[in-house]
C-alpha cells in the first residue's frame, strides 16, 4: 500500500478545498461501485461516457505537451496521452464488449452535457492559463481515481474476481497506476516549485489555483451523478 | 421589420437541424418571457448567469479575431467583443441595479454548469477547428437572440413599457441589433463561401458543421432551462 | 514631457536586460529616422512590413482578451486591438498613399521572415504561457515605440513639418500614445502583482520572463534591420 | 526503394509549388551533405539547432492531437510526438556526444531566428486554422526529409560507414522512416478528403493551403541556410 501522498502541492490543494474533494471521491456512485451495489446500467452508462471523456481528456493532456517548456515535462504528458488513447480505452472496449456493446457503438456515444462541460473546462484552463493552471485542472481525475482505487481495493477485500467491478477497481489500484500518480505527482511538485515557489499558499495565484481545483473536482462529481442518473 | 434572412448559410444550418433550433428559440423560458409570465426570480437568475456568459463569450469572439485572416473579418469580430463587454453588459448591470443587485454581486456570480458547458464548448470549437467551425458555434446565440427578439416584439404588441421584460425584448429587436445580425450574416456567408464553397450541403464538412450548430443550439436550450429551474 | 516610467515591472525588465533593450531602442534605423537621414525606401519597406505586422500583432492582442480573467483587462486588450486595426493601420495607409502605394499593394505585401518570426513568437508565448507571459512578449513594441517617440521628438526639435518622418515621430510621442503606454503600464503592473507578487526578481518565473522580454526586444531589433537592409 | 508517392494530396501541393519544394529539397546544404563536402562545423551547428527545433516541432505535433477529431488521427500524431522526443532526439544526442558536445550544451543552445520563425509559424497555422492547415504546415519537414534521405542514400552509394554523414542519411532513408512517411501520407490523404474533398485544386481553400505549404518549405530552406552560414 502507498502511504506517501504523491505530491505536496496536491495535498495542499486537497486541504484547501476538502469539501469539493470529498464530495467527488466519496460520491454515491463511487461508494456503490465499491460495495458492488451500483446498477450495471449506471456503470455502463458511465463507461460509455468515459470513453468519449478519454478522447477529450487526451486532447487536454496533449495541450500540456504544447505548453511544456522542459523536455522531461513533455515526456510525462506525452506518455499520459499514450496511456489514455492506447491503454485505458482498451479496458473500456473490453468491458463493453463483454456486455455486448461494440466499439462502433462506443464511438457513437452522444456526449452528455456533464461530460462536455468537464473536458472543455479543462481545455480552456490550458488555453487561458499556463501549464500549472492546466495541470491543476487535470489533477482531480488523475489523482482522485488513484485515491478511489486504493481505498476501494481495501474496502472490497482486494476486489476479488467475484466483485462485479473488480476490473475497474484493480485498474486504478494496481502498481502501474501507482506509478502514474507517483510520476505525475513528482512532476506537479517540480512545476509548482518553479512557477509559484515552495510556499504555495502565499502565492498571489493560490486562490485562483484552488478555484480551478475545486471546479474540476465538482465537475468530476457531476460526472458520477450523470452515471447514477443515466442522463 | 426584417423579412430577409441574415445569412443563406445560417438558413441551411437551421433547415438541417430544425428540431434543435426550434427547441432553443421556442423554449418555455422564451415563451413565458414573451408572455410576461416568466417569474422575475428566473429572469434575474438567467441575467446573472448571462453576465458571466458574456465574459466567456467575448473571449470566444476574441478567439475569432485570433483566427481571422482578413482584416475585414477581424474588424467584425473585434466590434462584437466591444459590443459585448462595453455595451451589452451595461444592460445587465442596469437591469440588475434596478432590482437591487450590485455590480459586485454580478461579478461574484458562481458560474452554473450549464453556463460553463456552453462557453467552453464554443471556445474549444475555435481551438480545435478553423474560423468557420468557431463562427458556426457562435451563431445560435447571435442569430437566435435576434430571431427571438423580432418574434417577441411582434407577439407582445411592441413590448410596451408596461411589459415586465420590455428592456430585454427591445434590446434584441431594435435597429442596432438588426445591424449586428445583418453584418454577421454577411460575414458568415462570405466565410462559408471561401471555406467550403457555395453548395454547402455537398461539402464533406457539412455533417460536422451541422453537429456543431445543433450542439450549440442545445446548449442554448439548457441555458434557458437553467434560468427556469434557477439551478 | 512624461518623466514617470509607465510601469515598475517594465522598468525591472529593462534593467535586467539593458543590452537587448538598448540595441532595440537605439538601433541605427531609429537613429537615422530621428536624424531624418533614413533612406525613404527603407522607411517604406519598413512601413509595408509593419502593416502586415499590425495584423498579426492585433491577433496577439486578441489572444490577450482570450486569456484575460478580469473584465477590466479584457477592455484594455480589446481597446488595443481596436487601436491597431482601426487607427494605427490608417496612418500606414495614409503615408503609403502619399508615396503612391495603394491599399491593395499594402495588403499584398509578402511578409518577411524577420516579421513572421516576431509575431508568431509573441503568439506562441500566449499559447504556451499565461497572460503575463503574453503581456511581457507584447511589451517591447508597446513601450519601446513610446520611448523612441518621446526621445526623437525632443532630439528633432519637436519633429517639425519639414522633418521627413514627422508623422511617424508625432504618432508615437503625442498625448494619445502616452495614454496608451500609461494605461498599459498600469495594467501590466497590476497583472504582475497578482501573478508573481511585488518582489519581481525573487519570483521563480523571473529569469524566464526576462528571456521572453529580451527575445521580443531582439526580434524588434531584427525588424529595424530588415527595414534598413530592405530584405 | 519506394516508388509510390506517400500521398496524392502532397503530390498536388508539390506540383503547385514546385519551385519552393525544389529550393528546399535541393538546397546547397543538402547537396553538400550528400556529397560529404559539408563542413563538419555547419553540420553540428545545424544539428544543435535541430535539437531545439524538435522540441517545438513536437509541441506542434501535440497540437495536432489537440485538434484531431478521430481517435485514429490522435494515435498517428501522438506516435509522432513520441518518435520526435524519445527517438529522433537520441540521434542528435549520440552524434553530438561523439563530437564532444554534451547533452547539457545541446539543451543550452540559443535558438536562432530562422529556427524560431519556422516552428512558431507552424504552431500558429495550427492555432489559426484547422487540422488540415496544421498538417500542411507540418508536411514539408516530414515528407521532405524522407525524400532527401531516399535520394541521398542512392547518390552516395548507400551512405557507407565511410561517409561522414552516414548516420543522418540512413536515419531518413531506412525502413522505419519510410513507415513514418507512409502512415502520415495515408492520414494526410484521408484528412484532405474529408475536409476539402478529392478534387483538391477546385476547393476554395486550395490557394491558401498552397501558400502554407510554400511558406513552410521556404522556412525549411532558411533553416539549411542557417546551418551553412552558422548563424
Amino acid at each position: 500500500m502507498n502511504n506517501k501522498p504523491p505530491s505536496a502541492f496536491l495535498s495542499a490543494l486537497k486541504d484547501a478545498r476538502a469539501d469539493a474533494w470529498h464530495a467527488y471521491t466519496h460520491h454515491a456512485f463511487v461508494e456503490r461501485l465499491g460495495a458492488g451495489t451500483l446498477p450495471k446500467a449506471s456503470f455502463l452508462h458511465y463507461l460509455r461516457q468515459d470513453y468519449v471523456f478519454l478522447i477529450h481528456f487526451a486532447r487536454a493532456w496533449a495541450m500540456a505537451v504544447v505548453k511544456s517548456d522542459r523536455v522531461a515535462e513533455m515526456r510525462v504528458a506525452a506518455a499520459t496521452v499514450h496511456a489514455l488513447i492506447d491503454e485505458e480505452m482498451k479496458m473500456h472496449i473490453a468491458i463493453c464488449a463483454e456486455e455486448g456493446i461494440s466499439e462502433e457503438e462506443l464511438e457513437a456515444t452522444k456526449e452528455s452535457p456533464a461530460n462536455l462541460a468537464y473536458t472543455r473546462y479543462v481545455m480552456d484552463c490550458g488555453l487561458r492559463g499556463d501549464l500549472l493552471d492546466l495541470w491543476v485542472a487535470l489533477s482531480p481525475c488523475v489523482f482522485g481515481y488513484g485515491e478511489i482505487g486504493e481505498r476501494l481495493v481495501l474496502e472490497s477485500g482486494g476486489a476479488p474476481e467475484s466483485h462485479p467491478y473488480h476490473d475497474w477497481i484493480r485498474t486504478y489500484s494496481d502498481a502501474e497506476y501507482l506509478d502514474v500518480t507517483a510520476t505525475n505527482g513528482a512532476m506537479l511538485d517540480a512545476l509548482a516549485l518553479r512557477t509559484i515557489g515552495d510556499d504555495f499558499a502565499t502565492s498571489p495565484r493560490w486562490p485562483a489555483l484552488c478555484d480551478v481545483f475545486a471546479t474540476a473536482s465538482e465537475l468530476e462529481a457531476s460526472f458520477w451523478q450523470m452515471g447514477l442518473d443515466r442522463t
